[in-house]
């Protein structure tokens, strides 16, 4: 099997790349295969995650520098055959919000060049696509389902639906075989704050426990809809094994998350790390943030995803226990 | 007040024209501005329709043969400053069902080409975008209603999807002035069978009635959601009138119908052109229009749009009385 990440050199790409290296047979409809060939594709060279401690036969990696945007780095990396796309690439919330050429030049015809690209591929491949729960937005429901009407208050959210449109689309044209995984808000990353809306809910937790300051930029009150990288990276692999149909008519869905408002997450903080980590969260205010971030939803019915065998976070402390076993580096 | 028509050359363009060139006063949200100019635009000369019998002052009228993906023609096209934009030009359904690539180059590049061309403008013009009906289908409630998700089942309904992120996103930002009409299905179009899924409804009132041959390619039992030409140019005037903040934080809205079953509209066509009439509708079958048009819902909740001021036509007799008193054409 030949499986592609664009955007691996981001931290789920990174992770997902590691996955699938340690673990390289993956359940697909048509029953367990083994992953030969893993193609790691990103706008800066992504690093090969190092798994020399796995025993066992391990996929050839390959790495390519190119932009989504370009055919011909697609149909390069794409070569004569693919089995399996998983499609990361993207311009983050706040950047496409503060770049609205940027985020329609990455987020939209990155992700149409790279679908124009697999369906000139001799067969169909399967392709995932990391949607968002910022397609969501507006005058919404007090509990959000995959039955909600999408009008997102971010370009960020409406790029993201628009590579569902277009991931839909072709699927049901049989050129792609695809499925749109909307991501709840993810955390706790790994890393440095980036330019996500969301980045300060992996902040709040991750600097203070690695002794440093945090900023919080919207209220304690403010709900978030919460599920681990570890979590992500599960559902990835499980939409893997899915049957195209079962998806029905529509091949999007949105993950479960776990609802946690930030005082909780303040409250898990300070039980985990003590008053000297909470301390270490400061308010700074920024009606920027709050915006996009208040668009979201935070409540949502998931029976399509149970239904499809996709599972979340129990609670906020379960995902600061992942954060710590994957990805806690110990303060200096 | 300076006017510009993308797919002028067409029906909905033509009568907007008509509209616009004999009562060339337009509410809109600063009080009644007069319509000084109107620019006329398509992949084929628009024809100027003639209004010699109109007494008063008439705007002034210029046709432009250009590609609406062409960011140049677009730029002529706007000028210096441009108050409205009607946006009609598109790929019709089966068209664009048909060659995904045409589809995709007109509905979708045509339209962001459009909003960019918009966007550098020193002022933010309006602009009216006509979507449609086709933007649902799937697993639909039974009452369709402006909060239902829209998970198309046509490429052309997808990229009216698109083209309605684009015109939101744009809004929000602040760089147009958006508001998208769902068009229903229009009936009874004058002149003559075209590529879109939804000819036939036209087709089996206006054929029979000019002396002429009409094929069903659906069942009788098939519902549609009906809205006639003239019904479609009002609302599409009475936009203008609109303020965007009435839309709240989506600017679409799904244009109020009429449901209408196939069988209605022959019992209607008989009731006006007798047995003979009726008689010249023949059963054809066709699995791919039916596949389109059986997606498309035709009950809907358009609360919205009735509480913005839009009406539709009361039933199928007023439609076809519209027909007759607008395009109907003695038979030779």
């Amino acid at each position: 099997m030949k499986v592609v990440i664009t955007g691996a050199a981001g931290f789920l790409g990174q992770k997902l790349a590691a996955r699938l290296l340690t673990g390289a047979t993956l359940m697909t409809p048509l029953g367990p295969r083994a992953v030969e060939e893993l193609r790691l594709f990103d706008v800066v060279t992504p690093a090969v995650p190092d798994v020399s401690a796995v025993e066992g036969a391990q996929p050839v990696v390959t790495t390519q520098l190119g932009d989504i945007t370009a055919g011909d780095d697609l149909r390069e990396l794409l070569g004569d055959s693919v089995d399996l796309v998983i499609h990361l690439a993207a311009v983050v919330s706040s950047a496409a919000e503060a770049d609205l050429d940027l985020g329609l030049k990455v987020n939209l015809d990155g992700t149409r060049t790279l679908l124009e690209a697999c369906r000139n591929l001799p067969r169909p491949p399967m392709v995932i696509f990391a949607s968002s729960v910022a397609v969501y937005g507006g005058t919404l429901p007090t509990i959000v389902s995959d039955q909600t009407a999408l009008t997102p208050q971010s370009s960020y959210g409406a790029q993201k639906v628009i590579g569902e449109q277009l991931i839909n689309d072709f699927s049901r044209r049989g050129v792609i075989d695809g499925r749109v995984l909307r991501l709840p808000t993810i955390a706790v990353r790994p890393g440095r704050p980036n330019a996500a809306a969301s980045s300060f809910a992996s902040s709040i937790i991750r600097e203070p426990l690695q002794g440093e300051t945090a900023y919080l930029p919207v209220p304690e009150s403010r709900s978030l809809y919460l599920l681990s990288p570890r979590g992500v990276i599960d559902n990835m692999i499980h939409a893997v094994s899915i049957g195209g149909d079962e998806f029905g008519a529509w091949r999007s869905v949105m993950l479960p998350g776990c609802t946690v408002q930030v005082g909780e997450m303040l409250e898990a903080l300070e039980y985990v790390g003590g008053s000297e980590a909470r301390a270490r969260v400061e308010p700074a205010p920024d009606p920027r943030i709050e915006a996009i971030v208040g668009s979201w939803p935070a409540r949502f019915d998931h029976q399509k995803a149970r239904g499809l065998g996709f599972a979340g976070d129990p609670d906020i402390h379960s995902i600061i226990k992942a954060f710590m076993e994957d990805d806690f580096l110990s303060p200096q």
